[in-house]
């Protein structure tokens, strides 16, 4: 089973990576871009076809490795 | 207008970050993973309100730097 997990950083807290692209955006001449934010995204592949036991490794995951919870929001897609 | 790019590495390319990933989860005891692909993802606040304006700034921000598109795959989405 495929699964995507998307990691974003909470509103509230500065993202300067974003704020470089947008600035290097703009020299480059791209226009049009009022913000950027950088997140990760994991694709992950799911042994077995139970959809609620992919869900709750995934969120084990998310939380024990692949988010820092803190700072960070995450959302579990499966396909 | 609020878009996404998602940039993916190209199937044919090594992970050596998601096997890591991989690597970690087992050691922490989250199963049924089989693997793991890192990628990034920008969420990005397009000007004004024409779809395909945006849809062509965006490809073009991709192109020139959000992606490396010899190893890199990318995916553009409007809301």
């Amino acid at each position: 089973m495929k699964a995507r997990v998307t990691v974003t950083l909470k509103p509230s807290i500065l993202d300067p990576q974003g704020k470089a692209i947008e600035g290097a955006l703009k020299s480059l001449g791209v226009g049009g871009i009022a913000s950027v934010r950088q997140g990760k995204i994991f694709e992950i592949e799911v042994e077995g076809g139970d959809k609620a036991k992919a869900e709750a490794a995934l969120k084990q995951a998310a939380d024990k490795l692949l988010a820092n919870t803190v700072i960070e929001n995450y959302r579990v897609e499966i396909e």
